[in-house]
């Protein structure tokens, strides 16, 4: 846990007069990651940070020593509390700190995401429990050794598009003049997607379920599974990624590439989508409202004539997005880029304009992932935004 | 959903006079999954099945149209319910089909693991929350298509071993006479995890975090990062896999190579987890108690003179595991191999025997999946058991 997070936690039990902070989730849980860290047990861990500062992981039964390994504050294992569920086992660490001797400092804070049955356990050893939405605001501003994990999950992110754009611009025209083949098979959307999370997997980063190719027509609903939907020459393929590292970092890189652009409706798109992108980094900045970020961004696509139409799919076959959010232990996470609030240094953002039209074919996204500084942003790894794929600079 | 766990939720709802069943969960739940499929919303969505038998998703705003696209019952946006948080929006549903008017049927039940922030909205609604585990029993008894989606994963988890074992059959030793290498660089524990998990990804599935690759002395505490041990001819190399496809089913596929064995202490080993190995699979048929898969795998270790110490963590230097748990959308979930409850026809268990020694320099472990049928088992795929590595057939 960063300190800013033992900062905003203890501020936030300081000023609810509260005895402790409890949190249950179990190795998936990107708030007991961002506490305890990411080598976590599978079954739930309930964590506990006293008013004094103390720092309890209560691994599930069995798995005390593997949790020893993984966590450097105090663990206090099932068996020593002799209670297995997690909201049990949490308001024992508690009890036996005497936090019950007390009436005047019974409450205990924890997020809104806590099981149901974990705070009735506390509720039921008399404690009040009360959310906080703390640790959201800690999460949201990244220390230097986070952004350092962000940066190196972005940095292989450009391996998977780099791997794609190899593959569109090695590609050759099929027997009809238009689908493409590789290596003499068809290049399909499932083919490119594999190839991409071989290629991210093999920079030691996870597809993390979040690889999304899609073409032409596929672009409106673009799946995840193994639809091998074959590419042509013109088509808008779209290349959306966010992968993970090992302690649950992500990234957010998209690029869009056309094979022999004809340039039409797809290079408009792509102009203003690239424009866009210009705009919205420009507001980067500590002090900027955030929602700023996300009108000049969607200004701009209203500039080149694009409809700004919130949701791709709402209309069903045209629009566009100023899409933007945090990027953190979840891939979508603070800050909020429609909120009136400020951004700050620290925050890590992903700007993903989007243009789509069902009528000309599809769509172009480009996206990247930047960190707000006091005096503007830092772009956590730079890929090119050219529509034509190219082969990689022997 | 399968038919399966209709039937189950319809069975508890009748058992305790509900009115509904609810479940709260963002994209990553595996009980949100089961439900109501796997390409949810990122942000957490509620899920209501009435005592009448609707299915109703609640998505977050703004998603309710890629929910409709996800799922095949009843979709009621948080528009149209005037509600923006999960718990709320469920209760709005509940109110909307007249739950609220007939006090005698006012209980709801829910997962242990419905957040209590939904909880209690609930309550607040005026419902009476009661948790049931009836959808772990139903998950746990898997359908045909699942085994088929299960078999298709841990078949692609055998091109992630095969891809292991290949590299070390074509290594050669460095100029120590001990490390080894392949392609005239260092084979650390780091790079053969990157090549499995790039074979992983090239197959169509996702490692998931899940992939464990250890040597000698690293064995007892196997990184998933990226700390590049060399590994060296007699070391046992764990590869330990549980991918997951893009509908969130896993496999477990585990072997052990041991490059130019001296057949020592590996050896015995490796005989050891063998017939572990097939002690527990031996047991494996509908109407077994699920425990005595656990027993005979652990005796079968003792019988070869191997200490029988739980967990191999706890007396930190030797020991063995009989481990096993059932696979699904989770990589451990029901059944549980040490309960007492007899296995059933579409069980679907990992068996993991294990034995470890630190003085000896490492350990050994084996696992497979199998699906129990009502007069044995079928393995979900096949893989050799050898210690020593081969090459590829041409």
């Amino acid at each position: 846990m960063g300190g800013r997070a033992a900062t905003h936690l203890a501020d936030a039990i300081a000023e609810r007069g509260a005895t402790a902070f409890v949190h249950v989730g179990d190795r998936n849980d990107a708030t007991l990651r961002y506490l305890a860290g990411p080598a976590l047990p599978d079954r739930p861990s309930a964590y506990v940070r006293t008013a004094t500062g103390e720092r309890v992981l209560c691994p599930p039964p069995g798995a005390a020593n593997a949790a020893r390994e993984a966590f450097d504050g105090e663990i206090a294992s099932a068996d020593s509390l002799g209670a297995s569920a997690p909201g049990e086992r949490a308001a024992a660490v508690l009890d036996a700190r005497g936090a019950d001797g007390d009436e005047t400092a019974k409450a205990v804070l924890t997020t809104a995401a806590i099981p149901h049955a974990a705070a009735l356990y506390l509720e039921r050893a008399g404690y009040d429990v009360a959310s906080t939405d703390a640790l959201a605001a800690a999460r949201a501003l990244k220390t230097e050794a986070e952004i350092e994990r962000l940066r190196a999950v972005q940095t292989a992110a450009t391996t998977g598009v780099r791997r794609a754009e190899t593959l569109l611009a090695d590609a050759s025209r099929d027997g009809d003049g238009r689908t493409l083949v590789h290596g003499g098979e068809p290049l399909t959307t499932g083919r490119l997607r594999r190839a991409v999370n071989a290629a991210l997997a093999g920079a030691g980063v996870e597809p993390a379920g979040n690889t999304l190719v899609a073409a032409g027509a596929t672009w409106r609903d673009p799946a995840r599974e193994g639809d091998p939907v074959p590419i042509a020459a013109g088509d808008p393929v779209l290349v959306d990624l966010a992968p993970r590292d090992a302690t649950g970092y992500h990234g957010r890189l998209a690029r869009t590439f056309v094979v022999d652009t004809e340039g039409g409706w797809d290079r408009r798109a792509h102009l203003a989508a690239t424009r866009a992108r210009e705009a919205g980094l420009a507001e980067l900045e500590a002090g900027t409202p955030a929602s700023r970020v996300h009108e000049e961004t969607a200004a701009e696509i209203v500039a080149y004539g694009f409809d700004a139409a919130g949701d791709t799919r709402t209309n069903g076959s045209r629009g566009s997005r100023a899409l933007g959010h945090g990027v953190g232990l979840e891939r979508r996470e603070g800050p909020s880029l429609t909120a009136t609030s400020d951004l700050a240094a620290g925050h890590v953002v992903a700007l993903a304009p989007t243009v789509f039209d069902a009528a000309e074919g599809g769509g172009v996204r480009i996206a990247d992932t930047a960190v707000v500084t006091t005096d503007g942003y830092e772009l956590l790894a730079d890929y090119s935004t050219t529509l034509s794929p190219t082969a990689e600079p022997q």
